[in-house]
């Protein structure tokens, strides 16, 4: 089995839990409530911008122009920042997404993902620990979105069945090509590497898991004070 | 107020949190489980290791040749490993040091806290965000300690109560040093750096108070394989 | 004065001695040797993969959009690879520019430059002390350009007059970029940094002297081994 | 052979056109003026406070504790200072050590030799690579000491022969520790890795073929401005 079959195959229980958690059998049954999915939008805007600077991180570890091209382009797309999926979820809450994101949040649990992807950029000369806490968030997308389409309870009048159709195919091309990468970078790992690398493929699995349920909360620090920036 | 006061004021409410939380409650009366004792040694061993290494990444960040000494024997301190605190609770255990940190545990919450702590090395120059991060980690010790000796439901009678003996003094002068570089290092700092540097540290109070937690959980990373290592 | 004018200013006299060297001097004669030429042209192609990482490493110091998309423009230019510039040269030379850079060189002179920049990249947290590395480049080429167009000793008939005429307007915009960004990060620095960025600017122009000087001289590491790939 | 002695091999036409240059021959004979060995303990104590911010790099590197042991009693060797073969210059040049380093020089060829450390240290999570650039300082000082100590041209009389007598043999141990640590963490490194890797370590060869001649020549940046602090 390639070794990014591997890493998925294993996450499974995770995004299995992931999939009955509140946020998407929210989504699923279309009635989300809308202050969580604000939430889940201000906290995505702050994530997107450091996955942005991770990407960057990333491109003096490659040793190959088409992976910086793949780099540069990912990075362009965040800056861009048209993103279908986030029109759909600003169109179910009726207000303008640029005005939704104008509140920061930097809750705990995000707050863990993304120093957990940092932490690899930058501690890791090898890019393979870096794109393990990458990989798990368009594929835990991907496997859910398509599930849903399948799922009897989905709820077929709800605006919300097109966040699940966005990603049920729109992720494809990335997980593709991250899976590649992994394969690639991992080629002359020690199994002890791997098994390192396997770890932060779930870690980053269960920091998507807590940030749907982060958002389903509402998280915020426990010392009171305002957010972070 | 000094800045490195105003951070430790900012901090109490979470202090008080730890104090009356169940890790500290159960030292006070001296019927903590073994089990979570074993297992608060393990975590504090892996973060340890760590917390040397940030002391290590510090010491380029110094302009001073005493600061540089300073951090040098904290590193020696901690290599050294001969924590006076570490023997009383394995005395408590009746099982010896040693033994006991030969499991090695890598629960979530003490990922996030040393994760913390990496990003602020790696990521920002000024050695006050290190500092921030790391400070809270021998201030709480202190606050507890010199609060419980003073408890009246302290029990006098067991082993534990050395423990707190040990903090309500032996933390005092790392505090001060701390205090001081704090203070000396945010000098010609912008409010808008103090407000990044008090969060920094605010969080890491929040961390020492799930790391206590995660200890009397037992806490384990929920996509149910081994630890880290 | 601006801060980006005061720095232009103080790289003059080792911009005229760049002029008066033999690489420029070869160039505006229109009779530089061939295998001069090439070097250059391999030297450079190592210099502008590593350009590149820098701009790079950037993106994560930037707080402003706009000044990331320009950063990854950058990065998108480099790695798209097509330099009018490049293409006189290897005109001149008659052989396929990608031809002449698929022999690697990586002279001391250059690993200095390159090492220069990643230093300030790696170790300085304000970006404006890595665009006071990189922003020399752009600006010697311009300042020579425009130069050489004025100079009665240009041969007018050779080709190499292209390449003159290319940087005395390409470079324009670039340079105006890194100046405004240089006064914007600069802005609250006190007078020790600027003087630590002002002497990190003028050592790339220093580089940019010894890069045309090294492809006169075609250097290589006096240990006698191959080169550093 | 080992990887470690495969090296050294190596770099010996490097350490012997060392021995004939000026620096050394100046030492040999005591007439070396005392210009230069000022100059050259200027740039050594600059040179000194960076080396150990690099031992300090490789702290987080390392796996086994007694490496980490040696990184911390190193850098606390070199911030005690008491390192007799700078009171044996500072003897010959008749003015007390810590008189003469109050002047501070930062010369192009020692600039280049530290940020050829720093970029190892940084960007290569093997410490193989920035030991391979820290150790030929160590062992040229070695193997000119004990050469020059069986030369038939040494000055016997002179108060320099001392620095060769105490760098005969107080470089042994560490020598013996870089030796071992190459070996050891180059055990899984591909053909190529050594290759790179063995570049380092001839390039800092170089680099200290470079720091005796910019000693003997005062060498200066060419932008004519006082130096880099």
């Amino acid at each position: 089995m390639l070794f990014s079959s591997e890493l998925k195959q294993a996450s499974q229980p995770i995004i299995e839990a992931i999939y009955k958690d509140p946020f998407i059998q929210g989504m699923l049954k279309g009635n989300l409530p809308k202050d969580v999915i604000k939430y889940y939008l201000r906290a995505d805007a702050s994530y997107l911008k450091e996955f942005a600077n991770i990407y960057a991180l990333l491109i003096p570890k490659m040793q190959e122009l088409e992976d910086v091209q793949f780099l540069v382009e990912q990075i362009q797309f965040i800056v861009d920042g048209e993103v279908e999926a986030h029109e759909i979820l600003a169109d179910f809450v009726n207000e303008p997404y640029n005005e939704i994101v104008k509140e920061k949040v930097w809750p705990p649990s995000g707050d863990h993902y993304i120093k957990h992807m940092y932490f690899n950029a930058y501690a890791k000369e090898n890019a393979a620990y870096t794109i393990a806490a990458m990989a798990p968030c368009p594929y835990v997308y991907q496997v859910i979105a398509k599930q849903a389409l399948q799922d009897e309870l989905l709820n077929n009048d709800a605006l919300l069945k097109e966040w699940f159709v966005f990603y049920s195919t729109e992720m494809d091309e990335l997980v593709h090509v991250f899976d590649n990468l992994m394969d690639k970078l991992t080629q002359n790992c020690t199994n002890q590497e791997k098994h390192a690398i396997k770890d932060c493929f779930l870690q980053s699995t269960v920091h998507e898991r807590n940030f749907f349920n982060m958002s389903v909360t509402e998280e915020v620090w426990s010392y009171g004070g305002d957010n972070n920036e």
